[in-house]
């Protein structure tokens, strides 16, 4: 058996290994790769990850998992090599599920479907998308399928991004948080708003990027494995556990984007670098799901990002930086200013408050979808119906309605409702953590992050993808996903700020 | 056999996605991976290039290439596709006699063998280099028998880098060169030495960037198929036809380096971005050998970067770029500043007389070593004897003499003749365009390279690797490699600038 772990482990190394070489050559593609580069790139991912395809369905690696699946019966099942086998044939049986065929086609639609989006988003044309949506609709149901029988369509999908997590679940959830949310953002509207105003000013690129780096360094970012480039979308790449990359974008007409961007990505990169160096080269080098993600790049761009107590520590320094812009504000004023509640079209620039009623939107039109309850060619309209019911504004076009979202564009439905759990676990941890170090407002008022960044590393960050989400959130925090804590948090954060 | 040639070519696609694939993670490597990437980029790559192996020695690709050597036989021996056949039956033979075995067992002697003699340099400490280059010189000679019977136990290694072209050669062509070079030296040596305390002034990083983008862009290097980054030795690298890159390093007290070094990746550059499209994603896709490659490097350094037409349009734009170094100086100056001959101690720094002794010193050394007739142990005393008897100057230590060089630190035993061969090939190049195009002197005192660029394109780039060196210079030319041209072109231009 220790031969067929070590030949087990060999095999997981080398596809993990293609998977590496297949980011490097992905993050390149979107930091560095002039244009002309494009159509070549297509094709050596292709090879790649159709050489990863066959890889991880192999049949060695099949007979391997059944047969250590028997012997693992006999371990811990929280042993590191039980949990192994676990996650490793959990994988190999979903990729073998799918047919070759069935990849293929996928990856073709949906490659040419990104690049309609691109352009019809650009002209705000829904029309030119719709037939690339129908089909990439069509694929998904498709894809469902292979796994059935199930609860609901929706099930696989959401698996694939949350493991074991059910549809029933994340509506369970959203049923409680929905009514306090709209209570919380209609007592807000009724109040006089902040002034935000200050955030619009010239900013230069440079001195953000300085700034942005001073954070994180702070946060604990390790630039022996990482670094922060530029790209259009900002987003956390890792090639192995060892080199964690992160990029951003700059407005300089809008200090916010990537301010808080920056640190939202360097959550993500602070999970992937804290997992335990023993996982590397095997599937257990992962975060446990895309919500618990989420939950590490919403703690440091939020929970400590946007407090009050940061800003009475870091605004006299950015004010250093940018003094023509912000000479004559307080730090109090700047934390309001960055907390401003307001119903707008975005879902990536929302508030705090109002950003998972824009996931429920989506999750409700991605289930309609699938179910075929609702049909592609009447999305636009029930986007815009859906979004004047939560959020009391009418998208003025499609852009900055259903087709602002590049999700769809590769078939990831079952992606959005992860964001908003990750809102939610992230205050969980929190309360969980202030229960075991005492203060941690104090230590954020000091900058002093290790302690924080000491305690997600031995709860969270360490098991890696070992547990799934609600076996992680309930060995952490003794409970399943929950909204309450979150519901606490906002009612207590805006409560302050607008006096409610 | 047109299914045939079909699925040769797709498997020859995968091959060469995956070696592409490789270099972008080693381009990533060398530009912008963190120091902790290390180890796991390592793995990688060794994971790549262990599929690329298997793939290229596979049994059906085998089997194709006999099939399909049977079927060229009809075909215009000169026709893409018999080209195409011949050079796979090439790299498939040649791979295919080296056991897999060996391959691994060089791979990791030889990376090892670099990180030793990083420092061994670093600490002028021949000794502790020496049993790597011992194991390094034995594994090249057992390669070599994997290629019996040959004439001479250096032609299969020389035969890596310049497809079929046999040492005795080489020899034949350096014993011609050798007198002449010599003579040329010394003649040089009893006249006045020019002024070139002005390149070593002080020259900020960023004005020599943007000069150097500034020429290249001149020169016709296309932005959207490349870029340039720092590193810390400069090279060129492609991944496919459409995305060649290079990449230089800055001394901000001597302007020569990043300056020419500019010059040298972009004229590697512009042969790549010119091999005829078609090819793309086979093995046709590459320079026809090291030396036609540096006969392009050098061609755009030296022919055009070193000329005094170059100088008399660029060097008013350098004036102003560097008004407080250079302000008082004229072109003249300039020009012969930056061609003063003086024996040297590094290769890399060489002048165009000298240059080309310091590679037969290094061959002459590498021969003996394989040969037997010199052992690993006694190369660092060889050297210096040499380097009096050729240059008149003996090392201070050896870090600046035999263990200056990276090459046989990974067992690159046969690359050196080709920097050689590459300058006397860019001559006569340069003599037969001369010929066809008039005076190609006033197009670049004009900066108007593309005349001169579509000339190399037509007759040397678009052929890519479809000829064999010696079969390309003679059809272009007319002749074999030969050194005449070449002391031709050093005689006058020397004669000149040393009033001879």
């Amino acid at each position: 058996m220790e031969e067929k772990i070590k030949r087990l482990k060999e095999l997981l190394a080398e596809t993990t290994n293609l998977r590496a070489a297949s980011s490097v050559l992905g993050w390149d593609q979107l930091v560095n790769m002039p244009e002309g580069g494009a159509a070549d790139r297509g094709e050596q991912i292709a090879t790649i990850e159709s050489i990863h395809h066959q890889k991880s369905t192999a049949d060695e690696v099949g007979k391997l998992l059944e047969d250590l699946a028997k012997y693992v019966k006999d371990l811990n099942p929280d042993s590191d090599e039980a949990r192994l086998v676990k996650v490793a044939k959990r994988d190999y049986d979903k990729q073998t599920k799918v047919p070759n065929k069935y990849v293929v086609e996928f990856a073709r639609v949906s490659t040419i479907a990104q690049s309609v989006w691109e352009k019809a988003k650009m002209a705000s044309d829904f029309e030119s998308f719709r037939p690339h949506l129908e089909k990439l609709i069509d694929l998904r149901r498709q894809y469902a399928d292979f796994f059935k029988p199930w609860d609901h369509v929706y099930d696989p999908l959401l698996d694939d991004f949350e493991p074991g997590m059910k549809t029933k679940e994340v509506q369970e959830i959203f049923n409680t948080l929905r009514p306090r949310l709209v209570a919380l953002i209609k007592a807000i509207s009724e109040k006089e708003q902040v002034d935000k105003s200050f955030l619009s000013y010239e900013y230069p690129e440079k001195d953000q990027r300085d700034f942005g780096i001073e954070v994180i360094s702070k946060f604990g970012y390790d630039w022996k494995h990482g670094r922060q480039d530029k790209s259009a979308h900002p987003f956390t790449t890792s090639f192995g556990l060892n080199d964690v990359r992160i990029t951003t974008r700059f407005k300089e007409d809008y200090l916010p984007t990537a301010m808080f961007g920056t640190m939202h990505e360097c959550g993500h990169a602070l999970y992937e670098l804290g997992i335990n160096k023993d996982y590397n080269r095997t599937p257990l080098a992962d975060g446990a799901s895309m919500a618990i993600h989420e939950s590490q790049s919403r703690w440091w761009e939020n929970l400590i990002g946007r407090s009050q107590p940061f800003w009475n520590h870091f605004f006299p320094r950015l004010q250093e930086i940018f003094p023509s812009q912000l000479g004559n504000l307080d730090a109090e004023t700047f934390f309001r200013g960055v907390n401003a509640v307001e119903p707008s079209l975005i879902r990536v620039e929302a508030d705090e408050a109002t950003y998972n009623l824009h996931i429920m939107l989506r999750l409700e039109m991605e289930i309609a979808l699938m179910e075929g309850s609702m049909e592609a060619k009447d999305a636009p309209e029930a986007w815009n119906e859906k979004f004047k019911d939560y959020l009391g504004i009418i998208p003025p076009d499609d852009a900055q309605g259903v087709l602002q979202d590049v999700h769809w564009s590769f078939g990831g439905f079952g992606y959005f409702p992860t964001y908003a759990l990750g809102n939610l676990v992230s205050v969980q941890l929190w309360e969980k953590m202030e229960s075991e170090i005492g203060n941690p407002e104090e230590l954020v008022l000091n900058a002093t992050f290790e302690p924080i960044l000491v305690w997600l590393r031995e709860n969270v960050h360490v098991h890696g993808a070992k547990y799934e989400p609600q076996e992680l959130v309930q060995k952490v925090t003794g409970s399943k996903i929950s909204p309450e804590p979150f519901i606490r948090y906002l009612e207590t954060k805006f409560g302050e700020i607008y006096r409610l």
